[in-house]
């Protein structure tokens, strides 16, 4: 007699991939999934409690309850999974969807065709978009996983240690549970951070045997909370000379929940790297008091960061730092003296991963792992490497040049074959240090300056206001200084109307605003009448003369880079950092801060470094990438280069101009040397490019 | 036209292993040896520095330095190689051995044919002979290594950091260095750690650019020292609830270089584990009191046995420590409190590694790692394991019995095919607590107690003095109280004379030293004329209940543990931890504390978990077998046996004997049930052995 109980078989077609797949009578609809090779993320596998596998039942219908169980095509809802989606209801309804067609796939079993769309959130590996110049996609690798189980209460036939039975659940639901972004879990090498081990009985009675762990790149547990817990969270932080930055991200969604900056506190200590170097060596402990300043700021941030979203900041389990050489071994607690002289020698080059524990830092997770970014050279440092990871310029089959304008500056060349990198210090000028009324971007500061080429008078615009000096709004605008920006702008129009002569000296102009001091000519960019002290605001001959010397160097950088890769020009440039990417490229081009380029392939990309951490934190594979291209980028040592000084003095010089309003192909490149240039760098300058 | 220059080869013959190659002319002798496989270990990897490659030429001869060097079989001796043998001249000639037949074979080519001795010390993997009852190997097989390199210093043309100078050398070296004990580099996961990286830029300038470095595992540099530094250091540690043993080791030759011992502090909040458990229940921050302890005692520890050595105690960078379940749990800060009450678990079984700063330890190396041996079962810890390691019955045909007496009592039955555990707590008793005049083994404690069966009258000694009580030497030795041997000895000792009768009350005979008092009998053990403070010291009727009380679980744990496994008689017994390896056998065969044997099969084998601690540390593969049989050893939980209560009322007698000087192979169990127990175990017990 043949069997006559044959299984019946149903189709499925999931949305939006059109996979189809033919199951089973009964078949659980998540396994189907998975097995079909549909890619469904979860936490805590198959309890309905996460929630990340919900799908819509676009066709096909199914008992509401079990009351009315007579099956259709899926199981009924089960009283817990009703009730999570009544917790969801009204997020599903703020959607615009039908909370109706909505099911848990691990809670149901299929009997019968169904047309099923799986949601965004619920599709395992996500990107997300930058919405930047270049709108690129980042994959959501985090290096990180959460899991949820139920344990076994134990017995006296079951008496194993609380951490074996963890392990052994999380080992269980291991497959279950994981997306196809995640990491699976190392049975051999899983094990505990010490911290989680201390307070991981009491975590799991308190769950009653619910918990849910972290579990960093397979291998370790971070922390174990109780019950069921989704948030996982992460921090990016650009440590800059004068300005720390952080992220708070959602390593799940990619999503930044939040972000706060500060001044670094080390500036109280020196404002620019070589001066915190020198405070390192002259101080007993000045080393340890400037890792403590910044570790303090961190946790500080920490603090804002997740206090702005509600969140406790020792959930914060992961953090990737960046930030230039110093600042790291400064952050590190590592003797930045040898970068400060030649050869330049830093403790290291490579990534690092450091308990945060171990660093000192509180605020977060004390198991949570600090990993640093590699530095490329001795002055390009992992902002550097966060600048190329987000601009990716290794993609490109075009040369890119990206400029990170800061104290320091760091320059990248390249594409996909080759990348060149230098450094060079630019002073704090571009941050309105060492200018007479300089002052940092903050309320008040001029920050926009306009020169009437007919009048030569100038109009200007202050930080905190949208009005122009000159516009007669009613609202009168004072200014208490000139910040980056102003005096970049100053300076470019200056020249722009002739007020300044290539060389980078007043011209013999009549201008009303040009007046004669007993310390040399100045130019009254505001009266006495708009300023919030009642003294006039100028722009001196020794400030443009920093300008000058913060310019010259870039425009040399950017030289010797396309001269060593034998490029004429690149396809784009790109201004990182925050007062880069503020700048207004017309007056950069204007000044010879950069080589010349048609000016729509000029662009501001903001603070790249930290967006390079960003990118790294939510994606492990970029960090291999980092350390593969920490290898391969080439360095160029400008001061050991053939002529630089020569190079350097004919830079200092402002590009000759075919009219005042220039078509900016035609800008020339400098070639006068100043005599106040050989004045400050010796006589043995000569002028070898004529 | 044929080559007629054709290499000359010749023949060495290598000692004591009897391996014959044949090299090529000019060929490096220690090159010639590994090439070979003629293992040999260094350190320097061919610098002349650390002379791990000595070998004796016994035949073939060289010039003695480079004035004379016509050559002969090898290449003359260098001057670096010179000042090597000079400085370790006297101890060659001490050994009664000929200097000028050692060469540094990293520095010798050869050029004729040899026959070359290598010494013990350059053989690679080393054992270690246990001078004890069984006199069992310990391979050497250390987690750790040293290398010496001499890094290129640094230059504008080579600005590489310090850790990836260092990195790339190491691996270089990693070959040439390494013994066939040692573990190869990973050259993907090598790093260094963070305590390591803060100061390897001061240490290697220190060094001038040379640096020892310790690797563990072959992953991590642990320590960097300046220069050629050649010691290795590990501590092995037992933590006992009532004392703590220290091992200091050197890990390459496995010595033990020196050792100390002292109160576990935390007796102070409490005598045994169960009153450390209240204390750290009832306390707020009780857990941390007694991890403070217990660290810093561990502290003060690797300070002594590393004074002793006129050693630094940072330079210990690994301890491998075992413990109870409860001494481990608070060593670890782990809360001890499920440990408390059924099913009693602990935070977990598998053995941690855990940096010395999170632990708080201070003395040794910020970046060694404390090993824990894994636990057992719940109350049988990693001092039940290294009991296990030390002697190793799973290497046994025969069954061996192990019992680790202390104020808990672990006992293992095993042999290569299956092991079997249980514990049992035996009061501090044996330790003298809870007995009248009982002390602990300190300068005037009555140790030995021998009673005249004819007179019925006690004589006795102290620790402190060599002289018998009744003896006539002149010397009076006062007695202070009775410790845990003499309180045994004495109980035997007034059994086998037939005052004390088999359920453990006083007999009706007649002996001058028999007292009736308002709370009983006594028997007077020291006069008052006999004692420091002019009072009798007596054996009370409570005092040998004490006894029966502590000796009956050990009993019973032992039938048990013979029961499941079948096995009717082991063929050893082996007395392990500090009081029961000072037992006489013969008196625990006699109060029935184990079960009958022929008295020579039963041994004192000394603080067994301290050696399988110190094995542990100084064998990395024992650390695995550890783990391997975790997960194998069988556990038998007592109190939930059947029939235990019944069983344990019965052990509390002493066993019938057939004569008073009793041939112990016919000593039967005991039979009798003691009405005293009945009242203090409940009026279910009823006597089912008759």
């Amino acid at each position: 007699m043949m069997n006559t109980t044959r299984t019946k078989k149903y189709k499925i077609l999931f949305q939006p991939s059109g996979v189809r797949l033919e199951v089973e009578e009964g078949e659980n609809l998540l396994e189907a999934a998975r097995n079909g090779g549909v890619s469904v993320q979860t936490i805590c596998g198959g309890h309905a409690t996460c929630g990340k596998c919900a799908m819509v039942i676009q066709e096909g219908d199914f008992p509401k309850d079990n009351i009315h169980s007579s099956l259709k095509h899926l199981s009924p809802v089960s009283e817990s999974e009703k009730k999570y989606w009544e917790k969801q209801r009204n997020s599903i309804l703020a959607r615009g969807e039908d909370p109706e067609s909505y099911r848990l796939s691990c809670q149901a079993q299929v009997y019968g065709d169904l047309v099923v769309m799986i949601p965004e959130r619920s599709r395992g590996v996500q990107q997300i978009i930058r919405k930047d110049v270049q709108e690129r996609a980042v994959e959501i690798l985090p290096i990180m996983r959460k899991i949820y189980v139920e344990l076994d209460e134990p017995s006296l036939a079951n008496p194993r240690g609380d951490w074996e039975r963890l392990k052994d659940a999380l080992l269980a639901a291991d497959e279950k549970t994981r997306g196809p972004q995640d990491i699976a879990l190392d049975a051999k090498l899983l094990t505990i951070d010490y911290t989680a081990l201390k307070s991981l009985q009491k975590i799991i009675r308190e769950g009653k045997w619910r918990v849910t762990a972290t579990i960093r790149g397979g291998v370790e547990v971070l922390r174990v909370e109780p019950g069921y817990a989704e948030n996982l969270l992460g921090m990016a932080v650009d440590i800059g000379t004068t300005t720390i930055v952080a992220y708070l991200c959602d390593l799940y969604t990619g999503e930044v929940i939040s972000a706060a900056s500060m001044m670094n506190p080390q500036v109280a200590y020196g404002e620019d790297v070589m001066s915190r170097i020198s405070y390192t060596n002259s101080k007993e402990g000045g080393l340890q008091t400037l890792q403590n300043a910044v570790i303090n700021a961190l946790d500080k941030l920490a603090r804002q960061v997740c206090g702005k979203a509600h969140l406790k900041s020792d959930q914060v389990v992961e953090m990737v730092v960046v930030g230039n050489s110093v600042m790291l071994h400064l952050f590190l607690g590592l003797n930045p003296q040898a970068l400060g002289a030649a050869p330049y020698v830093p403790a290291m080059h490579t990534s690092l991963e450091i308990k945060a524990r171990d660093l000192g830092l509180r605020a977060i997770n004390s198991a949570a792992y600090i990993y640093t970014l590699p530095m490329i050279a001795s002055f390009v440092g992992a902002d550097a490497m966060g600048v190329i990871l987000a601009e990716a310029p290794y993609e490109q089959d075009e040369y890119w040049l990206i400029i990170d304008v800061g104290t320091n500056a760091e320059l990248v060349l390249g594409n996909r074959k080759r990348m060149i990198v230098t450094s060079t210090p630019t002073g704090p000028a571009f941050e309105g240090a060492q200018i007479k009324y300089g002052m940092r971007a903050a309320k008040g500061a001029i920050e926009r300056v306009r020169i009437d080429p007919h009048t030569l008078t100038p109009s200007f615009k202050v930080i905190g206001s949208d009005a122009w000096s000159d516009e007669n709004t009613g609202e009168m605008p004072l200014a208490s200084g000139i910040c980056g920006t102003g005096i970049i702008d100053a300076v470019a129009e200056l020249y722009r109307t002739g007020i300044v002569r290539s060389d980078g000296r007043f011209a013999n102009v009549d201008s009303p605003n040009l007046r004669e001091k007993e310390a040399g000519i100045e130019y009254i960019l505001a009266e006495e009448n708009q300023t919030t002290f009642g003294e006039a605001i100028p722009i001196t001959q020794d400030d443009i003369r920093q300008i000058q010397l913060a310019k010259a160097p870039l425009y040399v950088a950017a030289k010797y880079l396309l001269n060593a890769s034998g490029v004429k020009r690149p396809e784009r440039v790109l201004l990182a950092g925050g007062f880069g990417s503020i700048i207004d490229p017309l007056k950069a081009m204007l000044l010879g801060m950069v080589p010349d380029m048609p000016l729509d392939r000029v662009y501001g990309v903001g603070n790249s470094a930290g967006e390079g951490a960003r990118m790294a934190l939510l994606n492990r594979d970029l960090r291999r990438l980092a350390m593969d291209l920490m290898g391969r980028i080439e360095f160029i040592e400008l001061p050991v280069q053939p002529e630089f000084q020569e190079r350097f003095m004919l830079a200092l010089n402002f590009p000759h101009m075919v009219d005042p309003y220039p078509h900016l192909e035609d800008i020339a490149p400098p070639r006068e040397v100043d005599p106040v240039a050989i004045s400050l760098f010796g006589e043995n300058v000569r002028e070898t490019h004529g």
